[in-house]
């Protein structure tokens, strides 16, 4: 199955491909999507789902994955956040493909077993998991990366217990 | 000038098509879009966006006009708000479009002159400017026709000053 998953973002949206079959991770690819902070913000997030419909047609995943948001901070940034998370979800659910979401705490557990893991613990088990040299840079792509090994194995979890999540 | 004035939310969309040529206001169409609280958001954007991307090709305008967010309440809301903001705004800018974006002060200030103007003191000019009947409804539709009034207003002065805004 490859899954593409997705950090969700305006200026950086960090994306990362894996093909998890039968208890095994490969990693296919991953990226991070810039836009310019001098372009207009209707021009940035259209730039984004431009690109991140290329790599879906390049990639061709079986699901996507997105992480929820969560908020306590700047609300003006939230907001800018939350803008491009509805793109980008509208975007994937336009290609047909079926579209998760998972909470912060739902990828600390699926990623380290572990609901308080701090930003370096899931990042050592990514680089772990999918078998890299090194942790991913920038964080965004990390968490994408994060997101995908989440739905691999709640949907794994899912596909035993006979559940249909969407 | 054909102008779609639309008022993002995730619940209701209004939506309203103005024509403003020679200084008078004629109408066109004002809708609701509305989504189903027990449907997941994911499916809740898409709807909006493929009922929006219709109401598009039918009204054909040459400019859409939404409202920027002010949020100082919810903050669950603002994000689900700004999702669809996010998700409507690239259906637009999809489509070829251009966009403008307005705060609530501009659309005040160019619906009533006045930036302090009240909420019924909006939806009485645009019933008087646009020859309704009565008070468009849900107001999330009134607030689309403003929105829509503002740009005809706005736009007008930037053509005089030869001001290009995007």
């Amino acid at each position: 199955m490859i899954i593409l998953g997705i950090d969700p973002g305006y200026a950086i949206v960090g994306v990362g491909v894996i093909d998890y079959t039968g208890n095994k991770f490969k990693t296919i690819a991953y990226d991070a999507i810039t836009t310019h902070a001098s372009a207009p913000m209707p021009q940035r997030l259209y730039s984004i789902c431009e690109k991140l419909d290329a790599y879906i047609e390049k990639y061709k995943p079986d699901a996507v994955a997105v992480e929820e948001l969560f908020f306590n901070s700047n609300q003006k940034t939230a907001i800018s956040v939350a803008q491009a998370r509805g793109a980008i979800i509208v975007s994937v659910v336009r290609k047909g493909i079926q579209l998760y979401e998972y909470t912060p705490l739902q990828i600390k557990q699926a990623v380290t077993g572990y609901g308080r893991a701090d930003k370096t613990q899931i990042q050592q088990m990514v680089k772990m998991l999918l078998n890299l040299n090194a942790v991913p840079k920038p964080d965004d792509v990390a968490d994408a990366l994060a997101v995908a090994i989440c739905h691999a194995h709640s949907n794994t979890l899912d596909m035993r217990l006979g559940i249909n999540k969407m």
